[in-house]
């Protein structure tokens, strides 16, 4: 009987509920989404309990009328570097001036900067600093964003970026990765070494991270020095993702899938080789088309990539230097223009595949027991998600059934 | 003294005031902002009448504090579609799925839809649709816009289209165009003559346009058609726009240099030669990089616009076929992509440039003597306006010194 207690509301006025089916699509099944007209959702106790026409719905104790809109699950966000201090304004406006990164970082710009800045801001301002750019997400529609350290580099620092994410748990629904990414200009190996050897193990024991990213890139870490580190993360008990095939296809890829990782992100270097892998294996090849846009590099090759059969999301990349996205809708309408996805399969890919990059399948799609994270549109039409630019498609978003005002 | 009988506020709290000095801007001198830390800014009478340091603020009747942010005058779109019936959906989803323009047209879709449903759309429906566009854009800090007729073909659907304009300026600040966009599919001949001898001297009668715009391209007017049609624009009073270069340039730069028509826009096949005619003429280059996003087409030439000293305006396009861009902050964020503008550059192109496409010296800047449309950004920093990707970046928007609530 405890079932019955908890609260239960119905939600109508559905003009379109709008799902792919629970748990990572690949390939043609990104496609395959359930479209529902003048649908009903039923949610008890925070999680989806049934799904149908609203002339079939069952009674319950609330009834939530949604307007005639369209209903689509909240987009997940697997990739975001969200918590930074100071900014790269300036770096913007010399970049957009004609000035070279490697100019930049003489001048005391680039990533290097955002370290410095970030190392000396304390958790609370680290706090601070994020909640406007995660509330600027979830009201454009992300119900689950993951968050990365990374601009820490002295270990004391990098705790400090996801103690601020814990503390910041509060407020939002976040998933924390300890990510490894500016190597120290000297004493590379040492640096990997201490990693394995006191940080990894230090925040699996305090809880603060699921999951442990490698920068796997030539001027990053090399393929042994990401394969040390990650095997150190999963003997804790911490789930692998890489960054990999940004500017070089250095073999990220390959490691990825022959560990196992829950995904491989960015990918702009991958080729054929890297596409028939990530076909044939279980890691989620996530394109951040943020970083196309903002940088004017090449794009992942994400049509490439559903039509061989692999398991595609996306995500922001929120961060100041590559990808200053403020917008979970924006990423799907970026993918359809830059990576060649279609609506519908840019709506798996920032959903089901999203959640499973995270290593979540209770989440992304609008079925019963999934978590009743949901968003209601302005328009009828759930297209209009991805369709428009500059837009803000999103007007309601729930969170295990419960409406946040923003 | 009718002056100190004017309503006065000083407006405090401005930790940056950036804006271009008044009138148009050509080349170099789009970069050359003014930045005063720690302003403030007199209006009188809807008039900016004081601009200055904040200690040297004179007295005022009322004071408004802005909370210490950045201030940069209201945008101007110089460029939108913003009427139009039925969707183009379905076309996005087909385009994203590999099917060509020329099959899209075969299946009923295409710009001749819009043109269907439009035509068949009332004046009552037709601002009733155009008015959460118009919401949208003026939120994000457009303060004027443009917006064209052309989805009409038959006279009577052009002329509905701007009685739908001109009623929506009861709400909005808006400059009418009449835009003479899709040929009929015969009697191209019968039908420029029928815009020139009895369209345009209707229009103009009625007062339902300020200027005539046509869409010079292979497929739609041809340079001689666009001259007699601009001719007759002039002679019955109504200034010259065109949209030309955007697949092939055939002449319509020469053409809109050669008339003074206020611009043109487009110019993504623009090729030394229109460049140099720009540079040496009074005509606004208007880009449109939404085009460029949506479509994957090529983006016009901005950087060589302006380092050859041209008068480079942006504009959203705002349309459901080519350019679903609702946001000018957006716009201009995007010609900093992929237009290759510096940030001060797109700002100028969205201010004094794009006002000057409209003929309009008196707004666009923050100087004495010109309209009180500004802006308040939530940063203290003006560039986070074309940093941020999918932010909402304006705070607060004041029309002619009063703050509009959304
Ligand atoms: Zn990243
Ligand atoms: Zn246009």
């Amino acid at each position: 009987m405890r079932g019955a207690e908890l609260t239960e509301t119905l939600f109508t006025g559905i003009a379109q509920l709008v799902t792919p089916a629970p748990g990572p699509q690949r390939g043609a099944g990104m496609r395959e989404l359930t479209v529902l007209p003048d649908a009903a959702l039923l949610v008890r106790g925070g999680v989806v309990a049934w799904v149908g026409a609203e002339r079939d719905a069952p009674a319950a104790a609330h009834t939530h009328g949604l307007g005639g809109v369209a209903v689509v699950p909240g987009l997940v966000d697997p990739h975001t570097h969200a918590v930074w201090a100071g900014d790269r304004l300036r770096d913007f406006e010399a970049r957009a001036a004609g000035v070279s990164y490697e100019e930049l970082l003489a001048r005391g710009g680039g990533i290097r900067s955002t370290v410095r800045a970030t190392a000396a801001a304390s958790q609370a301002e680290l706090v601070a600093l994020a909640r406007p750019r995660l509330q600027a997400l979830r009201e454009s529609g992300a119900t689950t964003v993951e968050v990365k350290s990374g601009y820490g580099l002295d270990f004391g620092a990098e705790v400090r970026m996801l103690e601020a994410v814990r503390e910041l748990t509060a407020e939002f629904t976040l998933m924390p990765t300890l990510l490894i990414h500016v190597p120290p200009t000297e004493g590379h190996g040492e640096y990997v070494q201490a990693v394995c050897g006191d940080l990894i193990p230090e925040v699996a024991r305090a809880g603060l991270a699921t999951a442990v990213d490698v920068f796997c890139e030539k001027e990053a870490f090399s393929v042994v020095e990401t394969r040390a580190i990650l095997e150190a993360a999963k003997f804790h008990g911490l789930t692998a993702k890489l960054h990999a095939d940004q500017f070089h296809a250095l073999g990220g890829v390959d490691l990825a899938c022959d560990l196992g990782a829950l995904s491989v992100d960015h990918l702009e270097a991958s080729g054929e080789a890297q596409i028939a892998a990530l076909a044939a294996s279980d890691t989620v090849a996530i394109l951040l088309p943020g970083v196309t846009l903002h940088l004017g590099l090449p794009a992942a090759p994400g049509r490439a990539l559903v039509d061989a059969g692999a398991c595609v999301a996306v995500g922001s990349d929120l961060n100041p230097g590559s990808s200053p996205v403020f917008s979970a809708p924006l990423v799907l309408a970026l993918a359809v223009r830059l990576n060649g996805l279609t609506p519908a399969e840019a709506l798996s890919a920032g959903t089901v595949n999203a959640a499973a990059a995270l290593g979540l399948r209770d989440r992304g799609a609008l079925a019963p027991g999934q978590r009743a994270d949901f968003l209601a549109l302005h328009s009828p039409d759930w297209r209009d998600l991805a369709f428009a630019l500059g837009a803000r498609p999103v007007r309601d978003v729930f969170v295990g059934g419960k409406e946040l005002t923003p």
